[in-house]
């Protein structure tokens, strides 16, 4: 899904976008230039305009990637998992394992999606839409079987609140690792749609 | 709370706040100027900068009031509600009257706070670290009281997470009025915390 893969230099320019991300997290889009770019990859500023066309061009990569693949992820999902509260579980563990892996990126992408250029930052608010419908099926479709509440999308809207603030906490160096934590947020979500929590579930984890 | 609330111009410089958040909010911080400012306002770049020293000026106090109100309410709240679900809920209302309220503000906080200076951005984060230990207390007060679950952190993220997300989903025009808004997150919120949610209450709202 990444942009490139697959074409020579794919790998020299994922490394460019981590860096960029990184740079930019820390200290802002507009704080971070292109000649401290090529200092930061240690490629020069030269070859760099060789990999990207400009600043702007690693915002929207940076910004679109880890939405892209979150997508394509969600719906393998949806395809492969029937049952609403297991599906529900991975589309948990994917979204928190690409927010501890993608902090910088989604940091930026929160922050900066205002500074995207259309038509990109439609794309991107696009892509971030397809991935709240998958969010919203499970959701829907869950209350159909009657294992969920009736759908409610401010349960939605507080589901994907709680799991996307993480990228504001979570730390990669925590000790508890991203799997453990999204099975802890997971259990939340599940106790947010159930129609009841029995006192038995209700006390595990 | 308000600075300079008391002082000659404080409603004066209240207005240029909220005009200045709205702009950061809608095209970035970096993007807008003090003249652009100045014209906004209907002041001018000369008679702005009586009211404010510089537009770092204006950031700090974007970034800084709504916290600063929060926390103020929340530290009166502990004292006035002992109950630990109904202060939750008094918490929870709180917050979403302020984030409707100021939306425009939270949005220049969670996306510019890396571009305040010290000692501004430590007194900024130390407002949230504040606020964060009001709805900490409350939990483990409840669960002390064996109303909640025992203490878990990362159940005091989610809730938080879950209210705060809503400064990208709420919007003023909303048919749902904020407090309408809050019950049912409050409602979530309860669910997450309760030892066990019975057949009965589990249905309600």
């Amino acid at each position: 899904m990444t942009r490139g893969s697959g074409r020579p230099g794919a790998g020299r320019r994922d490394a460019i976008l981590k860096v960029a991300a990184r740079l930019f997290a820390e200290r802002g889009y507009h704080a971070i230039g292109m000649a401290e770019l090529g200092e930061a990859t240690g490629l020069g500023r030269g070859t760099l305009y060789h990999y990207i066309k400009s600043k702007e061009d690693l915002l929207h990569d940076i910004a679109r990637e880890y939405i892209a693949d979150l997508v394509e992820a969600a719906e393998r999902t949806l395809q492969d998992e029937a049952e609403p509260a297991a599906r529900l579980r991975m589309l948990g563990r994917e979204l928190i394992e690409k927010i501890a892996s993608h902090q910088a990126e989604l940091t930026v992408c929160f922050r900066e999606l205002h500074s995207l250029s259309e038509p990109w930052r439609t794309e991107v608010l696009e892509l971030h839409r397809r991935y709240e419908a998958a969010w919203r099926d499970t959701m829907q479709e869950g209350a159909e079987a009657g294992v969920f509440r009736p759908y409610d999308p401010i349960v939605l809207k507080g589901v994907l609140g709680m799991y996307f603030y993480s990228y504001l906490w979570l730390r990669a160096e925590d000790s508890r690792a991203p799997v453990a934590i999204a099975d802890r947020l997971n259990d939340l979500a599940i106790r947010m749609l159930v129609p009841a929590i029995a006192a038995s579930s209700a006390g595990s984890r």
